[in-house]
């Protein structure tokens, strides 16, 4: 039998030839970019991934770059020992598990963040300490406007920036994204086709829990009561579903559905939107196929969802 | 005697399958990025390519990208067929000469630019045409601040962009640029650095005429008398680099000096600055190597140059 305990790889430069060395002996490789605290939604992620290439890299960093000032990064739940059973478990080739992936200058705030990077503080911003600091950033400039962008200021361009840098550093085949961040997913698909990146990108379905909550890793913070309320995100979108199907083609009336539904189980409403699946532009009547978007507090915890209307 | 005739690629997955091919035998491979119009700055440039890889692309493409709606892109010269043949006498391996490398949206128009590409005109903006059209792009915040960036408002993003692009096409192992554009060099290599490309950045020496002009593709829109005039560019760095290793330490003096004899000419300043080489910050008394950089009008030509004071 072969022996399948992942690789656990630490250093860019390490992994870029690991996967030079895997890639010219003919083997193709697909990469799950994660912040780690692994769920079966990450698991599902891995599955398609195995099912793509023939060797599978699970990278896990908490990305300072998407989190702005304000956000929850210094409490962002994580667990390496269980993560790394967990890829044992998965089959996963390789697990990149960076300990810093900016450059180490005195002073990586990105423009303002001073909170904990990967258990430790950083320093002051990079335009006082001679510029030597991280400063490229990529932006997809439409796709970024609008949902999760307007309440989240510095979230794509971080993501988006991230995700090259582990593109360039892993050089796989196929990423494998899931599709619960659907704008994420989009704007990945954008950055990908618009630079050129030779990799092919999968969108993978939102794995629930049995009582329909969408999988996501911030969930752990909820309190039993707030999860039984948080309940009412994925009953919303698939109640305004429903009414779709039956003729219900008005954006106005189903956005309403959605946000009566969340707002009588105590949800605060940071976005309920209905765009086209591709291009993610607002539309007013279902006429062709669309995504229903939500983002919604319960407590102290920002849950997104969304479900797709074809 | 082996045949030296470089092999013309014009689409992208050709200029992919055609790199990957050669490195997955062990050739290494350097790139030159060009907009064409070849002068002896470009062959200085491949010369330097030539000695650091086995295999050498340029790659010709006026990128309309960098060129804001007020620029040159439409007067930008061209010579395909000069260039080609210059290319074959240089001992190129490939030429890359792509006829579009953006997204061929109905409407890529870069935020304004509805001016010809490539001998087409493009469309309308791409936030008209249903948002499929390009619109990734990558930014180096501190590096793109100040002279050039500051007077061509879209440039730096544009060539960082399109370089990304031309690195995920070929994928070399070096990339070479020219130091007459120095913002531009130092932005590619922070961009190679930030964004973890897998590509060694070199600088290649200005190449002057042998009465000191600068050489540009730019240059050949000059008359014959602003031609004589612009040579008061590099007389001026020449002067002020000799002020400085002979004591005179103070920037504003210098910037002055060079100001003079520029205006003196009848060149319209478009700045002077001295900066530190590596990151660009300006300084008031030179204590570190620094590069003094130029950009004047004679005529409807704008013009660049700079001079390295270690």
């Amino acid at each position: 039998m072969e022996i399948s305990e992942p690789e656990v790889i630490r250093d860019k430069s390490l992994m870029r030839s690991w996967s030079r060395s895997r890639r010219s002996n003919g083997q193709t490789l697909a990469l799950v970019p994660t912040m780690g605290f692994l769920h079966e939604g990450h698991l599902s992620l891995i599955r398609t991934a195995k099912s793509l290439a023939d060797l599978t890299v699970v990278s896990i960093y908490i990305n300072p770059g998407q989190f702005a000032p304000s956000e929850d990064l210094s409490t962002y739940p994580s667990d390496l020992a269980g993560d790394l059973r967990k890829l044992s478990d998965a089959g996963v080739s390789a697990v990149f598990c960076p300990s810093e992936l900016y450059i180490s200058a005195p002073g990586n705030d990105f423009g303002g963040h001073l909170g904990a990077v990967n258990g430790e503080r950083v320093g002051a911003s990079c335009l006082e300490d001679g510029g030597s600091g991280h400063e490229t950033w990529i932006t997809v400039e439409r796709l970024e406007k609008g949902m999760c962008g307007t309440s989240r200021p510095v979230f794509f361009r971080g993501v988006a920036t991230v995700v090259a840098k582990l593109f360039n550093i892993v050089e796989p085949d196929v990423a494998v994204f899931g599709k619960k961040d659907y704008q994420q997913w989009q704007i990945i698909c954008r950055m990908v086709r618009d630079l050129d990146f030779a990799i092919k990108v999968i969108g993978s379905d939102i794995v629930r829990e049995a009582d329909g909550l969408a999988m996501s890793s911030r969930n752990v913070h909820l309190s039993p009561e707030q999860r039984e309320k948080a309940l009412s995100i994925s009953r919303s979108l698939s109640k305004a579903k429903l009414a779709a199907e039956k003729g219900l083609k008005n954006c106005q009336h189903l956005k309403d559905l959605v946000r009566q539904t969340i707002s009588e189980a105590d949800g605060k409403i940071d976005y309920v939107e209905i765009v086209e699946q591709q291009g993610l532009k607002p539309v007013e009547e279902i006429s062709c196929p669309v995504v229903l978007c939500v983002a919604a507090w319960f407590g102290n915890v920002r849950l997104i969802d969304n479900l797709e209307i074809d």
